[in-house]
């Protein structure tokens, strides 16, 4: 059985979801720009909120990192609002005619893009992402139903309340954007069931909510997964290029998910490679195979570490003997999020793109590029190392579907 | 646990995958062929293995309809196996680009068409699906890995034997059509959860399947759901064309899920209308509002009718006061598959195909024309009535995926 009250706050969403749906893209605009406004109007509101939030964080003893994602200056507050602005000036992706035809009896078919409906979002303890995933929810014409962690429920609230003020101000419905109050977990799984409510749920978080969401979930949902991702410099690689890709990929900025977590190095450029390497980043720890260590200092690395996304400044290293075997090792554990190589070969290069699966295949270039900003899309709302629906960083358009449009003249069959 | 048969099967489909992923357009239609073929050779087999499992369901008292799909024959073989050559003349749907663009930093990205890997099938006693399924999951890249009821396994065991036959001439590997040995209820929920393996689950079958998919399933699916379809006929239709839409959309085929099941009319039309639809189509079971009942000979519609999916020779009808009112009935009772209206009003079908939700509207057209074949797409594996991935007649381009390609001449952000 649901809980009434959570029942009674999806249909309320729901009712709002069905208004946003055909919303102009005028008035999705003016509601962003509305609620970035009320962001700053009730900052004192939200700043306090935070601080009681941080405040029962300390005393609960969570890491300090968790209690960095928690925290709320004014700096993050403007910045926040200005993410609701930034969304507002992109491109609306509602009724764009995706494909249309006129089939041989006359009928005339489109494809046009159109709203999910209701979005849910599950997310840990970033204040920030009620607004991200709000403004982007907004912008592709659904309602947002969210559900924050137990330790940013004040924060949440608070800028929660901003956003549907700048909503309701706008002449669209409040409920567009709606927090889910009661933060148990028993709530958690009952909002992965919300059938007929949500018709997306998106996860942002770790393993153990993806878990949750596999055994649990009965909503569609897209999962955003690991990072296991992988350089392989190639026999033939420009090793400066190579160089620059890898310490690039491994250290600027290494607790994100498109950042490299293995080197594979051909076995001729391997005492070329590694020396320089170890010394252009010498703060990154290396776990590596014995071809490897017998070139540069590096623990063993064990079969854990090739699955291993660290998130950190940790590097697994492995030496191989062709780029055979560098795709088969990618094969077997690459989390299917990005892999590149460094090569300056056409045949190598092209083998690499056809052969590895994974959401984004990478000739020449970091891994750090596969992120929503930096291919395009304008913001994002996580990256799908799943294939259906999304693959790699989603969107504006990975938060719409496509429905038929078919228009006849008496047509029957 | 999973079976260790069953996780040793998904082992070799997964392998089977990585080279179809890679195979060249002409090698899979060589294997379709070749499967069509062998669908031919071994007819006597496999009608033989068809007549035990026939005989078998009669011993169990199945359904007079369920026997019927069960059943094959010389011509149905004929016909399953020119499918499988129809797939074979369709477009290669990998390898497309789908979009693509220069970053300002000289990035060059591409979003490409692969296949989505191995693609799982739950389905029930239709043995032609097993090579409809298996053909449309070979042209798009992916292995099928299929998973038939227990009283068509004789049937679907001979059929999968011929295909594999064919897929091996070809010097494609055979495990890339592979059929589930143990039709038991528990492999069925642990074939919902090869995570890792199955990378797309397409359920075929009734409520009871959907429900337990989304109970239980882990892998990513995408589920074709019920047809609970309108006509509205509004107040300036075209009367003559109205009749033969509701006719087409009633009666051409009841059984299917484009079928209507529910016909709305405009108070204004309803005494012209009724009684000639009642006269066209006599063989037809109405059950009705009041208002209709004072027009034409029609049992009472309880509220159960409304959002019941017939399947047969049965019409609800209700007359309303406005379009409003319509599109109102249709948010609640539609199952969002295909909703129809009749109109000669521009405006009354800009806010039909703006504020109905549906995989599918329609104007001035029968709902059956959503389908897989009109809408160009050569065969379909199911109709979606979800939104994420696939809305509407799935075809090949739904059983792939899309991947980002990133080429750069040693880009680091």
């Amino acid at each position: 059985m649901t809980d009434p009250v959570l029942a009674a706050q999806g249909a309320d969403v729901l009712a709002a979801s069905r208004v946003l749906r055909c919303a102009s893209g005028e008035s999705k605009d003016a509601a962003l720009r509305a609620a970035a406004g009320a962001l700053l109007d009730h900052r004192a509101a939200i700043l306090e909120a935070n601080a009681a939030d941080v405040a029962a964080a300390r005393d609960a003893k969570l890491a300090d990192s968790a209690i960095d994602r928690l925290g709320l200056d004014e700096d993050r507050l403007v910045a926040m609002s200005r993410g609701l602005c930034d969304v507002a000036m992109l491109a609306d992706p509602v009724g764009e005619v995706v494909d249309g035809s006129v089939r041989p009896n006359g009928l005339r078919v489109e494809r046009v893009r159109v709203p999910l409906g209701v979005v849910g979002v599950i997310y840990e303890n970033r204040p920030n992402v009620t607004s991200d995933a709000a403004g982007l929810c907004l912008k592709a014409g659904n309602a947002a139903f969210l559900r924050g962690s137990a330790s940013a429920q004040r924060s949440n609230t608070a800028v929660t309340a901003a956003i549907r003020e700048g909503v309701d101000a706008a002449g669209l419905p409040a409920d567009a954007v709606s927090l889910v109050a009661d933060t148990s977990h028993d709530t958690a799984v009952e909002f992965m069931r919300l059938d007929g409510v949500i018709d997306c749920l998106i996860p942002r978080g770790g393993r153990a909510l993806l878990a949750a969401m596999r055994e649990h979930a009965t909503v569609p949902y897209v999962l955003d997964g690991d990072g296991n991702c992988h350089v392989y410099v190639d026999a033939d690689a420009d090793l400066q290029m190579a160089r620059r890709i890898v310490v690039n990929a491994k250290t600027s900025r290494p607790g994100v998910c498109n950042a490299a977590e293995t080197l594979l190095v051909h076995r001729d450029v391997a005492a070329s490679l590694l020396p320089a390497l170890r010394e252009a980043m010498p703060e990154v720890e290396l776990r590596a195979d014995e071809a490897t260590r017998a070139l540069v200092a590096a623990s063993p690395a064990s079969e854990e570490d090739w699955s291993t996304e660290y998130l950190d400044l940790v590097l697994a290293v492995r030496v191989v003997d062709s780029l055979d075997e560098a795709i088969a090792h990618v094969a077997r554990y690459s989390s299917g999020h990005s892999e590149a190589i460094v090569t300056a070969s056409v045949a190598a290069a092209d083998r690499w793109v056809r052969e590895v699966d994974a959401a984004a295949v990478v000739v020449n270039a970091s891994t750090r590029f596969v992120d929503g900003g930096e291919l395009g899309l304008g913001a994002e709302v996580g990256i799908s190392t799943q294939k259906l629906h999304a693959r790699g960083p989603m969107g504006l358009r990975e938060l719409t579907s496509v429905r038929w449009v078919l228009r006849g003249e008496g047509h029957t069959r």
